[in-house]
């Protein structure tokens, strides 16, 4: 792969410096700010026991995610959905990609007739931010599944997680393929694609687009291939990150 | 590829019989009633002259996309989305897909500031709604542009379509990986793709996710293996629709 | 009656050429795509058991209506109301208008605590949607009945139609009174006059509005004759129609 | 016609006590609380000159007209239609119809480039709300021309009033036809009739719905007529207050 | 305090003439219009058995309030919320404000598992809607207790009204503090309050905003002055009001 | 004043610890991270030359306000209100009151015609959110103010402000008034009461709402006291904050 130098320094296969501060909420039972570079999303995870109607009785238990943006998370304000009415395709869709991201890595069964809801509220937005979303989300998960073992809502031995999920944006900007890409990279990438990668280096999601003209098979070859080194670091920095004791704060 | 037959008698590579009823609306400008199997959707452009005022002055056209379902398309009855007042998460992001996936085959410059909009309404569905939808709308989108052309709305010697553009969802079924999944087969599809292919062969979009374990890199090339077939499959049938003179009914 | 020649061809008497399509979903329990002219709806019945939780327990069915437009079903294309978030009064005045018609003639005791739900979605309007609607309507209707009594739904000898229901809209255009009026003439009608008629001949619904001048005592009784005659022609087409026997299509 | 003593005394061809309070509003351009029985309905004629944009420089003017109940207008208390977000079926073809009856008896080129809203809002309802409200409107929109006239926004020769419009509400209750149905009598009607009356005696609006068994012709005849006979004392009542000379109130 | 004449000859102190009409609706529990000058607001109190399910069982009842303001109760016409599909905050705001100060003097325990749902509708609009809303709403209430009582709904010994409650508003004026603003004083008032009170003269909210310059201690003193020899004269008023006996009109 | 220890060991009249992160956003034109305890707000302040249509050409400026809550901020779940599709009366009302408190301190001919949006987003509550959303926005909007006029936006030498604003909760918690109310404090409060106060010591507005028994107006009286001792003591933080060079951040 060139070694490529973009505007802050990085090469192409560079991630922006990532940070996690786990356990940001004191009322959440699982929850990360994390930083892609100037993206920023506070991740938390809320557990409730019990499931929706539709699913009580099965055994199972169920998985949400919810994504926003504040309204000046970005560089020129924009409109609450709330003031709206309405909440927009874009929400939504990334909002459903967090959510199956991340019901790939659980075993519902394991996680017993309980529910967790996952919100990634975006504080500041510089590229990025669904994947980020993503990767901090697991954060969260994990903790909040530790919090309901710890507390007898999940078994002992049960192991809701099968693994870990991580994701992050490559693109093509200026016929390089590049991984990460932030704001000011994004909006002149001519391919763009999010790819969502297990603990396992196998995919969970890929969508790549054309900005502008189709992209062909060689240039998705490469895209995936920085995917896949980026989604190995960031499954090490999760790790991390989720070795240390936490010393969960609270208000209760 | 192994040869597999499915409950329909198809092979693994088999597209279902794809109809393409081009005209359909007597109204529209563009129109076709697709359907690939038992899945049928019409496909309507309408075409205006002039453009959204944030557009206008810059010498450029738009073309938009939305997609429904109607409420017995599907087996069982599914509320009216205009009855609950708000448009779903799903319906959002495929509107959004037939749209990106159209425009990526669009010069906006050529086409001038002229809009068009394509309807892609769901009148029965058994799979590959979205991936007929893009497939029928092309037709329309096509036949809208020489519509105008005709008028003088658009010069005669622009070319605002700079190639045909087709999708088809592919997956891996009990182990298999086939094209153009029919509902029965979706619904136990373990990876599901969507691929919006131009008829150059690259890709528009490429959309893959795991609806249960992840999906390793191989299996991500043998689905989209199957689906640049099926692709060109569809760009044949595309050109076979516009090449005869159309007759445009219409109330007029 | 004068004869008057119309645009079409037409006397004032005449209706356009009606077509029914009987089961033209493999889906519904009933349906019909219904043509006057250039005016198609697309009926479908959708057959539960149970009844919603307020007729529970009261031994007593439900029938209900839902009719709606395709954007692009007129020759300008309109909002859909599921992105405007709110369906407009004429749509719900339609729609309330066809459940009664078909109430009318409903023995929901007989029906059993059953529920059937009629959409029916405009495929392309040329005047007379809200009548063809009705009429073809009917036909779904009754053929989700036969296919309850079929499955031990409905008791065999239950006979939960008491007649048939058909509708057609008059008007008086140009000062002459003529029947199943198409667009360019109901938009120039002085009076427009709705008629839901039962098979016996009597009158389920009667809605004569004046758009121009009111309309004299006479006027409305020449509208009626010539509504009487349609509504007989039409139920004749309607048994014709139900006489056959019918292949299912269906996707189960 | 045979004389049926009803509940409260009246014979089959009786109206209720109907009073026109006009000129109860200080701030309206025009204004009358009408009662029919304990009816109550407030109307209220607002003036403005100009009209919206897509009416602008054609040289007419424009007539609308709202409908609602307050929550505990009747016997059980019903949610607000603000606090549900959504105007129901209901209300919405109510007001429509109020509007249409209205538009009938208005010459718009008389009106100038001028817009009215009426609102009728029932305070209490006790049967026939939609006609008394008609009958109200008429006069509300009487004095909101004069008020117009007066200051030099019609001109002082114009008669946008064309003719006056009344309302009322007939129907077949156990087995007898009778005129201005209260509530306890409409809930019983097999067959109930909304007439608009203009006060030459013609038809603006004739809507007739078969509540139970469909209705005959003969039946229908016997119901105009009743409807012909209110409609004429009402158009007395109606000229009768309107010939008083009016002390508007006002805040200004 | 200073004498002084005001545009409609009060002094500072002097309410405008209040006027309640108890029992003005024939179908609520309890009612009141209640007038303050040209003020006009229609309370009713609605009264049914039981409680939201979230309060269920717990042995207490529930008091709620709603405000609305008809579309020309005001000098210019304003949009109906119910059109808009929204509550505007000002609606919200007063509602809370209402049902919040009825819940100071009741005792839910002594109420016992019912609900009461206050609706006041302002029918005109001069100024100190909210105050007379909530001066009225008491009215009702006391009523509506009284009719449950009656009934057996509520013990026979139960006093589930601990104390009266009215309200006024308060403010300076040209510099000038008075009680009871009319719409053109409020228009200009510097300093706005609106001032709940207790028949025991102690409060149950005060709201004091700074329309221009902030307010200093001695001046909210000054106005706090003013309202509680207000809040003494409605407390009387209402008194005077409720010792009569209700002769309820009614439907049923 | 009797010297209370409290849970966290404060006296009835000490602060809980309060920080301003100032600049924390770096997109936003001004912006403070706030805390009162385990409260956090965002506060953001969005610069826009010109002013909204209705205000254009008056030569003044304008200047509102956005409160939220993310979904976790408290100790148990709330849905959204972008996903209800509306705004509830308690958000509503909170952004009303912090848009009135800051134009309270706004010279809006000093700022021209320039428009400024403060946004309140709260990442944790734990009592007291909109005070201290008051409290932070002042920081926010002053450092909007310098920013608009270091680029001359606003003339250098305007003073846009007019004095600072700060807001503090205090309440009676079993008999005894207190300042700052943390959650488990105000869920106890008899009474509760939120206070904006200009640098000056004046009030911009008091709300005091007897959520028990109705409170005196010595009860009153001491709560003012409280809350003027740490309305000083915040504008003294206020002031320490905004003193400090700002070395804003930023993406651009």
């Amino acid at each position: 792969m060139t070694v490529t130098t973009r505007a802050d320094g990085r090469t192409a296969a560079d991630l922006r410096p990532v940070t996690i501060e786990r356990g940001w909420s004191a009322q959440a039972e699982g929850s990360a700010l994390i930083s892609f570079g100037q993206t920023r999303v506070l991740c938390t995870a809320s557990f409730t026991p019990g499931v929706p109607r539709w699913l009580a009785g099965k055994g199972t238990g169920w998985v949400t995610a919810e994504y926003a943006m504040l309204p000046r998370a970005t560089n020129d304000r924009s409109q609450r959905e709330s003031v709206k009415g309405k909440i927009g395709g874009r929400t939504h869709e990334i909002s459903r990609l967090i959510g199956r991201s991340l019901r790939a890595v659980i075993d519902t069964k394991a996680l017993g007739e309980n529910t967790i809801v996952i919100d990634c509220d975006v504080l500041q937005a510089d590229g990025g931010t669904r994947t980020a979303a993503i990767t901090g989300a697991y954060v969260a998960l994990a903790d909040a599944i530790d919090w309901a073992r710890a507390r007898g809502h999940i078994a002992k031995k049960a192991q809701p997680l099968r693994d870990s999920v991580a994701a992050v944006s490559v693109g093509i900007v200026g016929g390089v393929p590049m991984t990460d890409l932030a704001y000011v990279e994004d909006s002149r990438a001519g391919t763009d694609m999010n790819v969502v990668i297990a603990g396992s280096g196998d995919f969970i999601e890929v969508q790549g687009t054309a900005e502008g003209a189709p992209f062909s098979r060689d240039e998705l070859n490469r895209l995936l291939d920085l995917a896949l080194v980026s989604g190995t670091e960031l499954a090490e920095l999760q790790r991390t990150a989720l070795s240390d004791a936490l010393e969960p704060g609270g208000l209760a």
